[in-house]
């Protein structure tokens, strides 16, 4: 097992009715901001439950934060956080809203320059306005991790950054919000989760048989799971075992003791988002199974064992059931009702693999959990996503 | 799954030679207490290392904290604490260590009268020094949680406090503290670990299956490494396997939409412990088989599941399969090197079960996971451990 550090306060308060604890959350000396998305928390009830929460309390409110959040429109929420003298955000929404709030509260106290040097690395996070979450779309672990996926319009670029600083205080989680969500989005947050569980754990390099297992277990409950969501979408247990996974999925636990990590796939599939719009999970199911493809002869003894103890493949050698288990990691994604080929998405994998190359070289990036795999890799990755 | 809240904010800094990090985990304008056991940590070299770390640095010591840590001891070190005024408090050492040193940081800024108070129930926590530790025996996972259980030799009685505030800032884990651990502590702590996962994970009232999933991971990882490190215990791998076991069995996470608990073990243990001084986890291992055959019926479908999924039963109904499930648990104490039964001790089952359940109804304490079990069937429990 390798040495690591693991810290995480953020509050989890997990479950219906929950909304409703907000009061005793946030400082009551502070003036609050309330920050969402395109507004579908008016209309399932959640704005409501949480002004209802919250009455009394100065409020003021940035709305409308898009998918994939842009640097411009959190630079606006900034200026008005800054304008508004708030001490407190709170993000009401799903992954992207929770993003751009902690970008938003680090832009909002910022006074080294144009905070974009932070997303490029080249400038360090040193303070940022207190944060708590309600959320309301589980997939990205946002609410309990220190990441956050900014995009500049006036670039195509799509760049991540990370700082304790931005753990929420809090996050609400209650499963009753998602019920209202589209297929659409029930669909790419178990992609996103499954995806993220798998970037931790799918790495030759090392052994932490703890972690492990615990990867597995949410792999499991994801697997037995989704297709309930889909027959049975008013079922809260199932809403909540979802919410609870993608929180489980992406706050650190599953880091603990693993010597690499692997995120080949949203490094990959990022740029594809960049350059076709595509939604961010879906770039996932594209490129995941062609990494695993691509890598499965470094990446056999743990394929392998995925393929036993979590697709119950048995049968034949190693690479037999590693090669089985990638199959089938792909076919899952198809029931889920998420497309696994470039070429579903009318995009030419040839043509998209020189250009997700040239954006990362220009980056200087290289990926993997070897971080060898260069522009020449990449493309083969690519079209065998074709 | 039910409702919950999940906080804990403790810093966990894990591997070989993390000793040296202590220097920057500490405030540097604190005097500092050392809190220690009987003195093994200076044969072993860890007291070195953590001098040396703190070198330079205001320090006050506290040794001889036994096992089963008493109030009268805990008391000692707080008027100590007081009298030089230390800040911050460190404990290098177990679990005996660590939840001395929680009630020592509450006892010696305590100001309402006896502490022990505290442990009956009737006062509550309002405030404590800061603490941290130095973990060297993996066990009871004080290091990363609320809990702790003190001894009152003038009265006999062995309770338990729990509280935010005793939280400790840090822990550091460094599985080569384990290397020099007599072999009987290394198996009461794989036992203590084993009973901790059970207890929050054996209950037949609602499921929680992430959560359920990620105990069978600690199990399954600790029947795992178990017999491996009798056949290599300088193998630091399985050291660290078996630490990190430890910490994750009782921090909270595995309670995580949990919709009850059964710690009767615990409970029927520390009386067993007061009664005739048999090792915590040894009391543990004789009563956690005697209290799942009692409630075979009612926990039978956990019990068959946990047959399957940990102990690889497949034959069978649930209720054959939930009682081989039973079998192979005290099996797996007895692989440990734990005896299971009261005889071994010498101890008379049916006397033994008269004075745990008057000592119980004194308190008018009801325990198991329904908190319906009373003096009668507390007999009958004991009994069957006979």
């Amino acid at each position: 097992m390798t040495n690591f550090t693991y810290f995480n306060p953020v509050k989890v308060v997990f479950g219906k009715g929950m909304i409703a604890e907000l009061k005793g959350l946030i400082p009551a000396d502070v003036k609050v901001m309330l920050t969402y998305g395109g507004g579908s928390i008016k209309k399932n009830g959640v704005y409501d439950q949480v002004r209802a929460a919250l009455a009394g309390r100065a409020l003021t409110e940035f709305g409308g934060i898009e998918p994939n959040p842009r640097y411009e429109t959190c630079m606006s929420a900034a200026a008005q956080a800054r304008a508004e003298g708030a001490g407190f955000l709170l993000a009401v929404g799903g992954g992207s809203v929770l993003d751009a709030t902690k970008f938003i509260a680090v832009a909002s106290v910022y006074a080294a320059g144009d905070p974009w040097g932070i997303m490029e690395g080249r400038q360090p996070v040193t303070a940022a306005l207190p944060l708590g979450s309600v959320l309301t779309l589980p997939a990205t672990g946002s609410e309990m991790n220190t990441f956050a996926v900014i995009s500049r319009a006036s670039t195509g670029e799509k760049l991540a950054f990370a700082s304790p600083l931005v753990y929420p205080k809090f996050s609400i989680l209650d499963p009753e919000t998602t019920f209202s969500l589209p297929a659409r989005q029930v669909e790419n947050g178990i992609v996103d989760t499954f995806v993220h569980v798998m970037e931790q754990y799918m790495c030759a390099i090392g052994s932490a048989p703890l972690t492990e297992r615990q990867a597995e277990a949410v792999l499991l409950t994801l697997i037995e799971e989704a297709p309930k969501v889909k027959l049975h979408p008013d079922d809260y247990d199932v809403r909540a075992n979802l919410m609870w996974c993608a929180t489980t999925g992406l706050n650190g636990s599953l880091g603990c003791g693993v010597a690499a990590q692997d995120w080949a796939t949203h490094m990959i599939g990022h740029e594809l988002t960049a350059l076709y719009g595509i939604d961010h999970a879906r770039t996932l199911a594209v490129i995941m199974p062609a990494v695993h493809r691509h890598e499965i002869r470094r990446k056999q003894a743990r394929l392998a064992q995925c393929a036993g103890r979590v697709w119950g493949i048995t049968q034949g050698d190693a690479a037999a059931r590693a090669a089985q288990g990638v199959d089938k990691m792909e076919a899952f994604f198809r029931s889920v009702g998420v497309p696994t080929r470039l070429s579903e998405y009318k995009v030419d994998a040839a043509e998209a693999g020189r250009q997700v190359a040239a954006r990362l070289a220009k980056r200087g990036v290289k990926i993997g959990e070897y971080g060898d795999l260069g522009g020449q890799e990449v493309q083969e990755i690519v079209l065998l996503a074709k």
